[in-house]
């Protein structure tokens, strides 16, 4: 199995994180007919989760690395679910839910986090559909969640 | 048609609810090349809706019990679109919505109502992807609503 | 390429808007075996965005309206992707988010601003599954957002 993207990826000085394993009673991954269901990964960043709420205590800087984080614990569980990275032939769509005060609205700055981060990973493959949205609370108090949609490559 | 998990389900006591018709102008759900997108179902028991906000007026047994009862609503609406529950290939996806203050934070264990009622039923094609957002409000007032993607088996 | 359905939605004296650039870091539709999945689009008409919370400053019918015009702007998002509403098999779910205060209970009626009007484009195969929830808040401080998956129909 080829793991280009991953050793472009660590050339960069981008490592994945651990894949979480979920904090309760379901699957991090789901495959049926090479479409890869990933449940919602909360922001964390060296095992210590990323908290707060944007428009309260939270930048709009410090809300893009939560999504980032989101980003790279995906990609993580792609690696996991799939075997390689290079396995992907397109992210789908995601599915970016961001805590957030009711006055809050540059929810797309925040999700661009999330975003950009996929291109650097997959090049034109990471190009996405997307949704953003301002939620009233996440689990844990984490600042983002983001789930997602993955085509993969027939083996 | 077989109906092995009903009847199993039936020897556990356990009894499906009657699908509940969409209260607007939507269907239950919609199947495309087996795999069965079933709209979002609001917890309700005995044709009662289960109202509350979680870290209000709702404790989290309360809130379980709610996600669990749309857990049974799924599987009725499965029933329904599908003929009979042995046609589920998997439980794919469920995107879980929990009614929360802004504060609350244990929104994985409320879902988990849902979740471990998908295994009960299942087993392990029960085992699903998963989402579990805070939201501000729902529909009715209800304290959970949950939507899903199952894949069905060929007939 | 027909555009029988277009045609027809002249001759009711619906046009459909110009399909609306990314605000963000994504695109607009991404199509995988003949599942097309769109981004969210938000509440915009004639290139203004309708702002309001449901609640709070905007009343059912105000809501309405503008989920009706996120269900004009998927469309023209299909028929910029797609090449034609022809196309279209079935509008097989759509995820509608709306901008809600924490008593707000009246979402499915706001969302039927969308499911109806994709009734009036796509005729039977716009009948559709649907979540419908209140978020904290949504990008640029929109009324509603709305995400959809469509099935096409092979070329």
């Amino acid at each position: 199995m080829t793991n280009h993207i991953e050793k472009a990826l660590t050339a960069k000085g981008i490592h994945l994180p651990t894949p979480a394993a979920p904090v309760a009673s379901y699957v991090p991954a789901v495959e049926v007919n090479g479409m890869l269901h990933i449940s919602g990964q909360v922001s964390m960043n060296d095992g210590e989760l990323i908290t707060g709420r944007l428009g309260d205590n939270m930048s709009l800087e410090e809300g893009q690395q939560a999504a980032k984080a989101c980003a790279l614990m995906i990609a993580a569980q792609i690696k996991k679910a799939a075997g390689s990275l290079d396995r992907v032939d397109r992210i789908v769509k995601l599915g970016v839910f961001v805590n957030s005060t009711a006055d809050y609205t540059d929810h797309p700055k925040v999700a661009n986090g999330c975003s950009d981060m996929m291109e650097v990973i997959f090049g034109a493959a990471g190009q996405h559909a997307r949704s953003a949205v301002g939620v009233a609370s996440l689990p844990l108090g984490v600042a983002v969640e983001v789930d997602a949609i993955i085509a993969l490559k027939l083996e």
